[in-house]
């Protein structure tokens, strides 16, 4: 059957309009997807990165299953000052178990939760800080973690802005994963924070599917319990998703090597490494928290998120390093009205 | 503006004709589908349940993100006797690596391998066959894993049929794994195998990309060598994933309960029960081997792929135990022209 071409451009034409269409080549209009990234190298240097990889005619196309893009969580989609939310969180379920068990009114490091003192609490060291995480977040079957989670995520409040710690994330970043999603990327968590701590949420707020989400992650165990199968979280920690554990969780879960990360500590500095080593088009991104005022101004010399090596390694190499004062528009999504 | 709902008819018609209009709430039509499967209780059980999960109308329907299945590999996916492709792959590594360590001609396990005495290795006990994996698995790149893997599949041969491991496969396995993706099910590999020795051929082989296969797992660790980040593979077990590890690893790494899950021996009772524990609809299938003529017949006594428990689960539980012999036309692919 010959085919009649003007029936053919007609046909495109209305499976475009019914959004099925083909992809166009260019990606749309860069103003109306990242309308909270000011005009400058960094922008620019996305955009054009997007393009490289997405024209089919160009050298440098990245076929859609190879676009993994990963991003870390604290400090690069949302805010980790004064403390890291998971820690905010470790310390109200601290306070919200107390009744249950009157020995940590003299027991640290349950004392100095339980007396507001987070000073006494950090000078009971990381042994001090894993058997405070391992009180808050293990004893319980991974269905009912997600609902703690969840309950105090819909609740619980930012100590400075008294925000939800959901609207506390990053509108460029918010911005820049839809970005990428519309441009066949799909887009991945690769964080510090514990994998069932961010599950519950990240899909809503971030628009990132439970599947796509590495983190670190405490023991389970698998029991049947009155004829129904369970998994217990256990008072021991089974993989610790920073620095090196970053690449090493990447290749073994995922499978693949990023052709784009982003990060904002030396934490993250093995992961963007990684990713900068492969073959083709890469790009590697770093949050730099330089806007005091809007936000915090931190970096080397800072107890959370140290950035250090990672900005020297940036600069060597001419990564990306996006400075919140200069590059971001806006920095948190406007309040629900 | 009022739309003319016959402009929307035939848009909607021409979306369809360009195949990307909604999808058909019933599958099409089975026959085409699952033409390796015999009519008869098992295959009837596959098409109502694909039916039930897709047709947007009835009250079991799950959304697309939700259809996930998962399958064991060894002697669910593909052949199993006489040994695990994967010992095969080890064996013929240590006699391949024999000439750099004359020290392994009077050293067990390697010297009962190199002398072709399975049973000897046998008696050098789990740890024997763990000294074998290390040093045949270990000691590279990832990278360069994935290469030697590469090559041995491309040529290793089964000593039976002398068909490449790759044609071993189940070929009615291979129509319900694209059967599954029609009705935007995605499939994935939960199998004691080595996640790294199967992400090089399964994306080929089975159309399972390397972000859905979850195995087991030896340590990596990351180096920067002379400037260029890898991942070494260690001699260390780093995760058996196997029996209550399943459940464990699909929690941990997947993040959702299948809706589906196929094994053939009691290392997959726990996914499967996992699987089964879920709320809603559930297909839980098990390959019986049972056909000593074009495969093997083996269960309960077998070294390899016990199936004691898991039998008498299904059985007490009504789940689907496809009996080779009698639910299927043909064991594997024809052989390429």
């Amino acid at each position: 059957m010959r085919r009649n071409p003007r029936f053919l451009v007609a046909l495109a034409g209305l499976a475009a309009l019914a959004g099925c269409g083909p992809r166009p080549a260019a990606p749309p209009p860069a103003a109306d997807l990242l309308p909270s990234w000011r005009e400058g190298p960094r922008r620019q240097a996305l955009l054009r990165f997007v393009t490289e990889v997405t024209d089919p005619s160009a050298p440098t196309f990245v076929p859609p299953a190879e676009r993994i893009a990963v991003f870390d969580n604290d400090g690069t989609l949302w805010a980790e000052q004064p403390v890291y939310v998971q820690l905010a969180f470790a310390l109200d379920r601290v306070r919200a178990l107390a009744p249950q068990h009157p020995e940590w009114r003299t027991r640290e490091p349950f004392a100095a939760v339980l007396a507001g003192d987070l000073e006494r609490l950090a000078a009971s060291g990381e042994r001090g800080l894993l058997e405070l995480v391992m009180a808050s977040h293990a004893g319980m079957t991974t269905e009912e973690f997600a609902g703690i989670v969840s309950a105090w995520v819909d609740s619980a409040r930012h100590p400075g802005s008294r925000r939800l710690h959901t609207e506390m994330v990053y509108q460029p970043m918010l911005e820049l994963l839809a970005y990428l999603r519309a441009n066949d990327f799909r887009t991945w968590i690769v964080s510090g924070g514990g994998v069932e701590f961010m599950r519950p949420w990240v899909e809503r707020v971030y628009g990132i599917p439970p599947e796509q989400v590495i983190g670190s992650a405490i023991a389970t165990r698998f029991e049947v319990r009155n004829g129904t199968p369970v998994l217990i979280r256990e008072p021991a920690i089974d993989f610790v998703d920073d620095k090196e554990g970053k690449p090493i969780a990447i290749n073994r879960i995922l499978g693949r090597r990023p052709i784009l990360a982003f990060g904002n500590s030396d934490g993250d500095l093995a992961m963007l490494q990684w990713t900068a080593a492969g073959a083709g088009p890469r790009f590697v991104g770093i949050v730099h928290h330089t806007d005091g005022e809007r936000e915090w101004a931190y970096d080397r010399a800072s107890h959370v998120g140290r950035l250090d090596r990672a900005l020297d390694e940036a600069s060597a190499k001419g990564w990306a390093v996006v400075d919140m004062k200069q590059d971001w528009h806006r920095i948190h999504p406007e309040p629900a009205p």
